[in-house]
This record gives C-alpha cells, sequence and structure tokens, in this order.
C-alpha cells in the first residue's frame, strides 16, 4: 500500500466519505488511490473556490467535514477566499493539498511556491507529511483538527513521493490507534450561567445568538429564556445556518448597516453572548463608530463559539425556571396561496413574498443576494421550517459553491440560492457541478447590473456621489451579463423572469424539477 | 489631499497609469481619487484573477508595471494564483490591496485576515502604509520593487483610514524627492563572458536563454554566436515572451515531457545559460530524473535573469568576433496562401497551419492550449513576426487574463488566445473585461472536453489507467462546456468550428473585426 492509498483508507475510517476536487499532476497518486478504493464520493469543480466553498456548505448541513483536494499552492490559492469565508462560519474542512516530491521541492520547478504559508492565514491547523508512514496520523490529526469545535481549517500538504511511496513494513495504514475524534465541545461552568441569569431582565436586555445556538433545539431554549425574562432575542450578522420558519423561535439578525444596527441595539443596557461576541461593524467608516452596541452597555458572555452552546442554553433556561414553559417568538405560517401571490415587477417586497409562499418545507436557503435581500429575513420568518446560510467571510462567490456542498449533504432537500450578479460572477463555475451531480439547486439571480452594495458604500465612507470612472468601476452594464446564457453554456437550464408572476411561475417549476436550473430576475 | 489621493498622484507621477481593479468597501477613497484625478485607465475584472493577470500581461507587453486594486485578503487570495504565474514570468506588478482602517483590524469584523501573510508567498514586496503621510513614499517604493529587474510583484497594503486621512501640511505628496526607477538591471563582468565564450564550441554546445534573452535584438546576439561557434539555441520551457516569426531567429523551446526533453539535451556536453537555470522537469515522477540535461553536461552561467541579458549576448557576440556576421537561424516566410490551407477534421498539425498561415502581423499569442498545442510552436516559426506568450508559473488559468493586459497595453496589435477549455473555466470571467474595453482579442478554445493532460500525467506518474471514479475527474463531457454561450453570455460574439475550413474561415473573419470574439474548436 502507498501513502495515497493510506490517507484514502485513512479518511474513510474517519468518516470523511465527501472529497470534492480539483486535482492536479501531483494529486495523480491521491486521485489513483480513490479510483481502487471504494466508499469516496468525489466532486469535481473546475475552479478551487468552488471547492472550498462546496466543503464548507457539506460541514454546515452535514456537521462533519467533507476533505478537498487541490493542487499546489496556487490550487489552494484559488480556493482560499472560500476558506477564508469557511474559517469564519466556523466550518470544519479537511484540505488535501498536493506538493512536489520533496527532493523536487529545492529546485524551484514552475509551480513550486511556498504552500504552507499561502495556507496558514486561512487554516487553524497546517502540516506537510514528510513520509508514507506518517501519512496516516497526520491525516487522522487534520480530521480531528477539522472537527475540533466549532469546526476548523485543517491543511494538510502531500509531497508526491509521500503519496506514491510504499509503506514501510508493519506500518499501520491507517493509524487505528489514534482517534480522528476531538473531545467534545466543553459545558459552560455554573457560574457564568449564574451571572448571564442576573443579567437578563426585561426588554432592555438582549440574548444575542451566534453558532449553534441558532439550531433549532437551542432556539427552543432561548425562546423560552426570553418568555420567562422579558429579554429580547437577536443573531449576529454573519450566520453560518439558523434554523427558522413557521413553528420555530424567530430571531432578528443583526442589520449590516450601522446606524440601523445601533438604532436595533439603542435600548439595551445589558447584553448576554451566546457564541458570538461584542457586535462590531462590518466596515470602519470615517466619523462612525466600529462598535454597534450603546456606549455603557455591558457585556455578559455566557459561553464562547467553542463551547456546548445548546447546552449553555438549556442549563440557562433550568437555572431561570423555564424549561418547560412555552417559548416565546414562535413563527407563525403565514402562507398566502398561490391566488394571494404579489404581482407586477420585481420589487424587493414582493420577491420576499413569492419566496415566503413558495419556499418548501426543509429549503435551505443560500442567501447572497446583497443589497436586493435585506428585506427577505423578516419576510419569510412565516415560511415553511427551513435553514438559512448566509456569508460569514464577507468574501463573496461563496452562496453557489455552498450549494453545491449543501446539497451533497442534503440530497433530498431542495437548496434555493439567492444570487447577486455581481457576487455570481466570482465562482459561477459552481453551476457546472451543480449540472454533472444532478443537485437540486434553483438558482435565482437578482440582475440589478452594478455592484449595488458599493454605490451605497462610497456614500457611507464620505467619498461622495460616483463621477464617470468611479461608475466603470461599480457598473455590471455594458455589456450585460446574460445569466440564461452562462447558466446553459454549463448545462444547467434557465429562464429569465421580467416580472413577479413570471418569477413565482418560474420559482414554482423549479422547485418541483429534479436536478438544478437558474432563474434571472431583471430588476 | 487625502492618503488615497496621495497614491493616485504619486502612482501617475511614477509613471503607472493603468489600474485593474476589483474593490470593494476598503477602497472606496482609492475609487474616489481615482474619479477625480485624471490619467490613470480603470479597467475592472469581475474577479481577481483577471485583475492580477492581466497586469502580468500588461508588464510583458509594455514593460512597465500596470497597478492592480484589491479588496482585503480574500481578494488578494482570489489573485494569487495568477500572482504566482506573474512571479514566475518576472513581470512586475503593483497591488494596492485595501485593509480595514487600523483600529478596526484588532476587532476581526467578518472581513478581517491576515493580508500581509496572504501577500508574502506570491509577493518580493509587502509592505502596509501606516499613514497618510507614508503613502507617497509607500508608493514610490512599491514602483521601484516592481521595476527591479527582472520585474518583481509589490504588495502595498493600504488601511482605509490612512486612505481617507487628510496629509500633515507639509508633507510633499507624491514623494518628489524619492525615486521609482531602480537602478538598471548590471551588465556581467568580463570573466563570465570569457568563460562563456570558452564554453561554447560546435553542435554539443547550447546556448539556454530564458526572460530577456529571448527579445527580438538579444536573439540576433544569440543568431551570430550559433553561427560562428555552431552551438545550437533554445529557450526555457516557460516563455514570458518570445519574440518571432519570419526574420527572427528561432530558437527551439524545452519540451514538456521529461523523456522528449531529454532526447533533445542528450547531445549536449556544456550549456550556457543566459537568464536561466538548469532545466528541471514540470513535475517529479517515480524513477524519472529531475534534471533534465544528460549526467556529466557542464553548465556556464553567462548572467543571471536580473541581469542585463541583451547586453550580455552582444558581449559575447562581440568576444567571439560575431558582432557583424549574419545570425544563424532565421526563421524563413512561411504562409500558404488561403487557398493552400489545410481542410478536414480538426487536427493539431491543421490547426497549427492554420495559424502559420494566419497569424496577422505583430500578433501576440497568448498559449495556454496545453496538450493539443505542443506542435504550435514550431509549426509557427515562419509565421509573420509575432509576439509568444506562455504560462510560467503553471497556473491554469493565466491565458485570458493575461490577453487583456496584453490588450489594454498594444491596442493596435491583435492578440490571439489559443485555450484549453479545461484552463479557461478558471478565468472565463476575462472574456467580460475583453467585451467591455473592446478589446481586439480573438480567443480560440480548444474543446476536448477534458483534463487531457492529466489523462498522460496519471500514465506519467504511474498510476495506471483511469477507472470510472478518476475519469470523473478527468473528463468535462458532462454536461458539456457550451463556450458559445459562456462567451455571448459576457458580450462576447462566439461561434463554433467543428472543421478546419470553419475554423480558418471563422479565424480570418475574427482577426479582421475590430473588438473580442471566441471560436470554440471542437476536438
Amino acid at each position: 500500500m502507498n501513502g495515497a492509498e493510506s490517507l484514502v483508507h485513512t479518511l474513510l475510517d474517519s468518516g470523511v466519505n465527501v472529497c470534492f476536487t480539483n486535482p492536479g499532476t501531483s494529486e495523480m497518486h491521491f486521485v489513483s488511490a480513490l479510483d481502487r478504493i471504494a466508499g469516496m464520493r468525489c466532486v469535481l469543480g473546475l475552479f478551487e473556490g468552488v471547492v472550498t466553498g462546496a466543503a464548507d456548505g457539506y460541514w454546515r448541513i452535514a456537521d462533519k467535514p467533507a476533505s478537498t483536494l487541490l493542487h499546489l499552492g496556487p490550487g489552494l490559492g484559488n480556493g482560499l477566499a472560500n476558506l477564508h469565508n469557511a474559517k469564519k462560519a466556523r466550518s470544519g474542512v479537511v484540505n488535501v493539498v498536493g506538493e512536489h516530491a520533496t527532493y523536487h521541492v529545492p529546485l524551484n520547478a514552475p509551480l513550486t511556491s511556498d504552500i504552507e504559508g499561502v495556507a496558514r492565514p486561512m487554516s487553524h491547523w497546517v502540516r506537510t507529511s514528510v513520509s508514507a508512514d506518517h501519512i496516516a496520523r497526520d491525516g487522522k490529526a487534520a480530521v480531528a483538527a477539522a472537527r475540533t469545535a466549532p469546526g476548523q481549517i485543517a491543511t494538510l500538504v502531500l509531497p508526491a513521493d509521500t503519496a506514491w511511496s510504499e509503506l514501510s513494513a508493519g506500518t499501520d495504514a491507517t493509524a487505528s490507534g489514534v482517534s480522528a475524534q476531538p473531545p467534545a465541545a466543553p459545558k459552560v461552568d455554573a457560574a457564568r450561567v449564574t451571572a448571564a441569569a442576573a443579567a437578563l431582565a426585561g426588554p432592555d436586555t438582549l440574548l444575542l445568538l451566534g453558532g449553534k445556538a441558532l439550531r433549532d433545539g437551542a432556539l427552543v431554549s432561548a425562546g423560552r429564556i426570553a418568555a420567562k425574562t422579558g429579554c429580547a432575542l437577536m443573531s449576529e450578522f454573519a450566520v453560518a445556518r439558523v434554523q427558522r420558519g413557521a413553528g420555530r423561535v424567530a430571531v432578528a439578525r443583526m442589520p449590516y448597516v450601522v446606524e440601523v444596527a445601533q438604532a436595533a441595539l439603542a435600548r439595551f443596557r445589558k447584553v448576554v453572548l451566546v457564541g458570538t461576541t461584542p457586535p462590531v461593524a462590518f466596515f470602519a467608516y470615517p466619523g462612525k463608530p466600529s462598535m454597534l452596541a450603546p456606549p455603557g452597555c455591558e457585556f455578559v458572555t455566557l459561553a464562547e463559539v467553542d463551547q456546548d452552546l445548546g447546552d449553555a442554553l438549556a442549563a440557562l433556561a433550568d437555572r431561570l425556571d423555564a424549561s418547560v414553559i412555552a417559548p416565546a417568538g414562535i413563527a407563525q405560517l403565514q402562507r398566502p396561496g398561490a391566488g394571494a401571490l404579489p404581482g407586477g415587477k420585481n420589487t424587493s417586497e414582493g420577491i420576499a413574498a413569492v419566496l415566503a409562499a413558495l419556499l418548501p418545507e426543509e429549503a435551505i436557503v443560500v442567501d447572497e443576494s446583497v443589497t436586493i435581500g435585506r428585506a427577505f429575513g423578516a419576510a419569510t420568518a412565516g415560511a415553511a421550517p427551513h435553514d438559512w446560510l448566509t456569508g460569514c467571510g464577507g468574501a463573496i462567490g461563496y452562496a453557489l459553491p455552498v450549494a453545491v456542498g449543501a446539497a451533497v449533504a442534503a440530497p433530498n432537500r431542495r437548496v434555493v440560492v439567492l444570487e447577486g450578479d455581481g457576487s455570481g460572477m466570482y465562482t459561477p463555475q459552481a453551476l457546472w457541478t451543480m449540472a454533472r451531480e444532478g443537485l437540486n439547486v434553483t438558482v435565482v439571480v437578482f440582475a440589478n447590473r452594478s455592484y449595488q452594495i458599493l454605490r451605497g458604500e462610497l456614500l457611507a465612507v464620505g467619498a461622495g456621489e460616483p463621477g464617470p470612472r468611479a461608475n466603470q468601476m461599480l457598473t455590471l452594464d455594458n455589456p450585460t451579463l446574460d445569466w440564461t446564457a452562462l447558466a446553459r453554456g454549463m448545462g444547467v437550464p434557465a429562464t429569465r423572469a421580467d416580472d413577479l408572476a413570471a418569477f413565482a411561475d418560474q420559482f414554482a417549476r423549479s422547485l418541483a424539477t429534479p436536478g438544478p436550473s437558474l432563474i434571472e430576475l431583471t430588476l
């Protein structure tokens, strides 16, 4: 058995059975091993940002890591922006990055680069295997690192000769004595629960939730705490995954715009943090604060993001004698019948109403709608129960790849991507993977033909109204992107919706049709 | 004047007047400054790999740096693969990377990352401006670093508050006392010329050329040296830019395949290196050597790549009393008339013949044809004089972006991109920039619907014939990419050529039509 085979066996033995790949020559022995050893689902991406984003989406839905397969430093570089997003989403990912044979590295061949240096800014754990005999232990360690709460980026660099060399006699090819399972997320201690319980009382106190505090069970505890104490509930802005919809505890999301966030937080004098930190502005702006809470607001941390957040909220509810009361803020089902759907031109409110009415049960919404979608969250609170995923690292181009991974993790659920035309152009190659794998993804592209958010940001930073050169950098209308052509070029059926009636019709048809489809919604 | 304005003035003052951009919020003050200050041509890319690749192509043709504008660590990450390629091509690039305001960085907002860490593996020079007053000097230093022979990657990180802050009274806004011009490339000393002259004698000696030794004037000297000594001429495999075609000194290119390169080098007992190093295999393979020259072959370095290579070759020709003799190996014009063009199905030889016949004078060929194109070089040696650019860092997805930069640098020349369907999918967004800017680019996509090179590599590394899972990672045929739809989706007219007659016809029409067009050539 060679090193590559040892790694594939080790990954499978560790419960990693999906590999998002974009391989090259230095990974051919790993590809060959995947070929010969049954059990790993291999999903090809035509660009590495698709691969790393898919691993992010897979973790968010499956709660376990996938592996990636990337080609040397530049391949990892292409995947870096979505690894950044995955890192900020606290997703666990096992990157396998090929490297030249150890003796070839010093020769400075064209593809030689400092792979560990490229990996480090976006990885929690980086290691280069030094021999075939080490690969199994390194693989186990990588999986354990990826699984370490709340989820980490682990990057294992695999020199070609360690992959192709035979293991020494007697080497344990899967390091069976080594665990790929890290300790469970630690529970919070009683003093924290006591302090949080003392802080929450009345509408000028806030329970601010992040990470896995936004899963259904944890939210039930949060709703009970709110019912008992009268505190408000809110989530951080960057939401890796929130479980919401009718019958679940509704949680408002921290607004993006500084002034709006300040207004939303203005009444709070105490904030209890669960899996998050004091809220900060997405960007700094001249003359505006970076911290969003009002001056003098007191923060009390119930649990850090790497702790057991569901347990922490349950313990707090228990401490407050709220464990069996009805949660506050349960969203009521609000689904207009098909006849009550709005018509007319495509507006943010109208689109939101269509989404709220038609989102299927257990849908996974991947939201990169940027400006047009700021009202979607509130409008869909009473839709059928679903998961809502947002970008967490601010690097646009996350949604189409994350949808790939989510759909691979949950083949029986419908994934709905809400995508801007600007953001979608960073990783459009994901559409091809959706077509190849027959993934049940509905992509809605909001075609406003501009980096609309930057128009607002130019004003927000005090840089004034755009002139001709700035406009050239903010508009996407010359030439106009034709998303239906782009989608068809990658094998995804596509339609264009110029009004809400067309959108509702096309959206309903897409949801009912297996495999991917794309709707370009003109604005 | 604020820091952003100071930087724009400084760049213009330093001769940098093209900026390839993909900005975000943290760069809005720089965008605003570009808007208000005349003189900078701003070219938007919809993905950062387009931006950095364009800067590479611009340098290769203009012999001076463009700047880029990138959005924080993830934006730089997306540009990293083509920065790697630019670094290996020895291109000079000035990256301007926005960063959060200095006081905002410690707050760990979503987009916060270690930008200098991301930059370092692919940069020669990295600096973060610490205040508005420092920006002019930092900008000058960045340009000087980018221009340092043979060309370097300089990355200047610009925190938002240094961009938006006003300069202190009395600060020189363009650091007018500081030079943006580094010392010229040093000349080689006489001892090196003497040693090289002594080494070259007869057909078992080779003059191996890289970098600017492949420009017209240097090649004339090389041809004279060959005529005088009987030595052979060859270029390294990675060729940033070679000037070739009828009337120029023809230079064979180092083959990619190890065995073929070994055979090409087998007869040489002495190799004189000019702007290159002893040739190494692109990848390592089990049981094959990394060094391509025969054992015992002696290497003599005439000039390092950062020295004045044209001067070194002229000095060597002079030392050999060859300064005025006719160069050996002048390529003869070989252009069949339109009636003599090959017909039938699309083959490598037939495509090469069409290219050789129709390439216009002063064309710039950007070659990422990978497997199909290995014969194109020899077949086009007698075409009209042209420049030929190849990928130098091995990261595919370089050609479409490099073509953007080359076309911006030379608006009156025709750029011809020879692109694989696999490699083209890494940075297809470049097509949109070609359309927006009306660039005179003809894109030929060779649609073999696979990572054809990897089929060969799988065999070459001894990993055997692909089975079903490996095949899934090597094929692009399910679904088939429709490049004509992709191109039209980005505003580029496109046609499909199923045979050589159609290709010749479409190629000729594209060359004669201003602006970009794309031909999908089915294989």
